[in-house]
């Protein structure tokens, strides 16, 4: 299929300079993998986005149905689907209107062949740190110039992402990722109530590996937890769980609980 | 004069949903009071414009000449005019094209009369943190929900700005202002070297307190110094110099410099 972009319903890619997501970034968004004409972890995606919209301020009803009706009949490809929405058109100045309309974009995208069948990733680390936010952390919200500036302190295309830590130190995320980590028989992963983006493939992996009995910690780690594993690996909507070849041009070797939790994974997700 | 909006230099209200000012809030903007057919402050402004896209990745050159050519001859009237600057269109994801065309958004619209004649401020304490930031500090960049949060803390129309603190208790600026205070003879406002954005009002009124041979001590202060001065007043770049009246139901009594200061300021701008 063609790329197409909806935008309240109606098959515009234009919107409104004075749209509150343009002008303060008042707004959330999420990433869908589509397959086989069905939306994967939808459920997951809708409540985040329903929770970083009361977070921010304009708390949406039925958006659930009202989404699913504008997005229709999917074909059978691998698509991406980007969901935007935003506290909508509002005058100059930091108020939020009382009265909201959210903006809903909808833009379906054919899933680029490099996310199908992903290499095992090389990871630098970032010298850009995450700020320590707790009002905004873990929602997919658009002020996002942290992961930009992040994302653009390499072009070497042998590197496929960076792992980026907060201001005082601790490992929080990759620029488009969720990281985990094996010690021993033991999962790890960072702690998001300060910086970084919840995502949904990442809660879903924790489920995952907790219906497996394998123990996850989720707190603060520095970077020398990932640097000393023995498995790392990275999550996002898109791609699922990615493992890591290299951190910081660390090699890393072993594969075998990251085996497990991908071939778990592409079971419950039904791919 | 009626509102107008060129985008491109084109009267037109509306940019594409896949500028990267929309996605992820990669861009800078400034807002300037022009009066008698003159913009106040234009070479600040545009330095800070300036500054703030080679911050953000999409360094611009000859943009000076090219807003004035589109900006044109202004009526006689008190204005406020927007200027937005973007990294333009590019595709999903963090990655800055490696070719920028960016997107230019001006936005004139008459001053709105509260702030041609301004009472003295009553100030709440804002519960909402400021992250602290030093990538992003000073420019005035599109990520801007931390202030959306603090300004959506109250309603109350007594109270017309609220004073924001760092997430290590520093007092930064108010949502939409900077802050000054003074105690004895001597001039405070915080250092913006990790959270806030730096005024060219407030630049304008420390030159002007320096060139008078007032001492202003630029650093990180508690709440309490702002509560214990002798005066205390705020600035932007549409209402000049604004004195407080009141800050957390604390009353404030003096004025004496805040005076001298303003004045100064009018003529300084000569209006």
């Amino acid at each position: 299929m063609q790329s197409l972009t909806l935008i309240n319903g109606s098959a515009t890619r234009t919107l409104a300079s004075t749209d509150r997501g343009f002008s303060y970034g008042q707004g959330v968004f999420t990433t869908i993998r589509a397959s086989q004409g069905r939306m994967l972890l939808w459920d997951s995606h809708l409540k985040r986005l329903l929770e970083g919209c009361e977070r921010l301020g304009f708390p949406i009803s039925n958006l659930g149905k009202l989404l699913l009706k504008e997005i229709g009949i999917l074909p059978k490809t691998d698509l991406v689907i980007k969901i935007v929405l935003t506290a909508g058109i509002g005058p100059r100045g930091y108020t939020t209107p009382a009265e909201i309309y959210p903006t809903r974009v909808i833009q379906i995208d054919p899933l680029p062949k490099r996310l199908l069948e992903p290499e095992p990733a090389n990871l630098r680390l970032c010298t850009t740190r995450l700020s320590i936010q707790p009002a905004l952390a873990g929602i997919k919200h658009l002020n996002r110039l942290e992961q930009v500036l992040g994302r653009s302190e390499w072009t070497d295309p042998d590197i496929q992402e960076g792992v980026m830590l907060d201001t005082e130190g601790s490992v929080v995320e990759g620029t488009y990722t969720n990281i985990f980590w094996v010690k021993g028989s033991q999962l790890f992963t960072p702690d998001l109530s300060g910086s970084g983006v919840a995502g949904v493939m990442r809660a879903q992996v924790i489920q995952i590996a907790r219906s497996l009995n394998i123990p996850v910690e989720i707190g603060k780690f520095p970077l020398s937890s990932v640097i000393e594993a023995d498995e790392v690996f990275l999550t996002n909507a898109l791609v699922g769980i990615l493992p890591v070849n290299s951190l910081a041009e660390v090699q890393l070797h072993q594969n075998e609980l990251t085996s497990v939790l991908a071939s778990r994974l592409n079971e419950v997700l039904g791919v």
